[in-house]
């Protein structure tokens, strides 16, 4: 990610820019969820957002902010997975064409929700650099504007929007839970909490794909990881994620993608110092391949076997 | 259900009651629902009620509005189900024992998940006549207060205060679709709906398990039908419910019990007179068996096929 110069107040104006186009997203709480973390959960629902996940947020808030001109050009973008769908729907509903770079591998259902917002699908070879390649042909070709999924100052200013609303709707929060991915909800959160001094962010993140904190520990940006590694690394995480799945949907009769678990799962494990403490968790996305996700349950392998 | 004159005020009365015992459940909305059924849907979702149902409403009003002497005695019911485990956790805040009869071959889960709320369990044989007889016992013999689970105006005006929200929460609503079991729901959602005049009401079940309808086009109350047919009987309504409950938890990320979907079933298959309306569905109960649900939703036999 660039050293982006993302400050409050860019938050504060693209919950002014977006909210025409996004849902405030409820705040949902259950005290058996209450009494396992031993902790107040707020559950922040941005599965529940617009395409189901909270990248919707940034790609209205960077096409929002277009000029004309460019926003004649239309977007593009590369992403198999919630980013383009979003991207797509922001461009339908601004008046831009989207254009989405996709690797040729991708679940049909995802190229299709896709194309069902309106988007141009360019298939390619599934490597980043075909991704890459391809993306510079179409804006060679069409002079689209390139909307990076996370490493962009006016994604990362939308995706602190839904936090902004958290820190509005639950005072008093000790931690704000976010997943990393590529780091566009947990930079655009830590910015936004800097509205509320005693409330700590913490991101979150599957020992299977801990680039992030091996990132930061060692000082230097992991950048060998396979993508893909949260949702296909169930098993990974020793049942702790199949288990916040579980609980939940018990619990809170949500579904979310596990990726968005993530927070859930550190919390019922104990390895956060949550103990009496205000916490809430992002569920950042509600995407799922029913099959996979109840596949991925595995309740068998959990702490709730 | 027996005449009882349950008033607009005892709906309020009952929702200042149980403020702190229950949720004030989130009110979803979902644009692409919206333009599967052609109308501006509200989902109010008692889904992610306490215990994961409304029952939650009447049992503790019920048991709030017992006289100390009668707390002390304690209370029962005949129940395998979400106001059995009501009725249990109620009980347990509200300081009085509960005993629940229970059909012997009622699901483990349910047997426990009652248990865990701190009731007495006493089985019974699983015919309606042992219910009865075994409910009797228990109060010949502990002086138990039975708490029925709908035919009771404590229970109906309990149920009443889900809507009462929904109507304070979303102005100028055209109807309010709540589903008929027991009736006590509905019946609730009735009155709570006097309090605005241009807000029509209205039943939703299953062609499976249609004795309201049937009882109130003959005039004769039907009371032979099995019960447990709308959880069984996903079968005779020809895929729409398998569609309403896939279509809830893709564009709600929403988990219900699917007879808490037949609202949504009924305006999906426009079966109403919805179209351009605003319109609520109160999605009732969310306690689900994963497994049977997953396998319930068939989603090669619905339209969404």
């Amino acid at each position: 990610m660039t050293a982006a110069p993302v400050t409050l107040e860019d938050v504060r104006a693209a919950a002014r820019r977006i909210a025409p186009f996004v849902h405030r997203t409820p705040i949902v709480t259950s005290r058996s969820l209450d009494r396992a973390c031993g902790a107040r959960v707020f559950l922040k629902c941005e599965n529940q957002q617009r395409v189901g996940a909270f990248k919707m947020r940034g790609a209205t808030n960077a096409i929002s902010l277009l000029t004309p001109e460019e926003r004649a050009r239309g977007v593009v973008t590369h992403s198999s997975g919630n980013h383009a769908q979003a991207l797509a729907l922001a461009a339908r509903m601004l008046g831009a064409s989207a254009t989405v770079v996709m690797p040729e591998n991708a679940p049909a259902v995802k190229r299709e929700a896709t194309e069902g917002y309106g988007a141009r699908i360019v298939p390619c070879a599934p490597t980043q650099a075909a991704r890459e390649e391809t993306t510079a042909a179409v804006i060679r070709e069409t002079g689209a504007v390139l909307i990076h999924p996370y490493d962009d100052p006016h994604i990362v200013a939308g995706q602190g929007t839904a936090a902004l609303e958290l820190l509005e709707d639950v005072p008093d929060l000790d931690l704000v839970l976010a997943p990393v991915g590529g780091g566009g909800l947990l930079s655009g959160t830590a910015v936004a909490a800097t509205s509320s001094p005693g409330t700590r962010v913490v991101g979150c993140e599957p020992l299977g794909a801990d680039d992030a904190w091996r990132s930061l520990t060692s000082g230097q940006r992991v950048t060998a990881q396979e993508p893909d590694t949260i949702c296909d690394g169930l098993r990974t995480v020793l049942g702790e994620l199949p288990f916040a799945l579980l609980t939940l949907l018990e619990r809170t009769k949500l579904v979310v993608e596990p990726s968005a678990a993530v927070g859930v799962a550190a919390l019922l494990a104990g390895r956060l110092a949550a103990r009496g403490r205000r916490v809430s968790v992002i569920l950042s996305v509600g995407n799922v391949d029913l099959r996979a996700w109840v596949a991925g349950l595995r309740p068998g392998r959990g702490p709730a076997a």
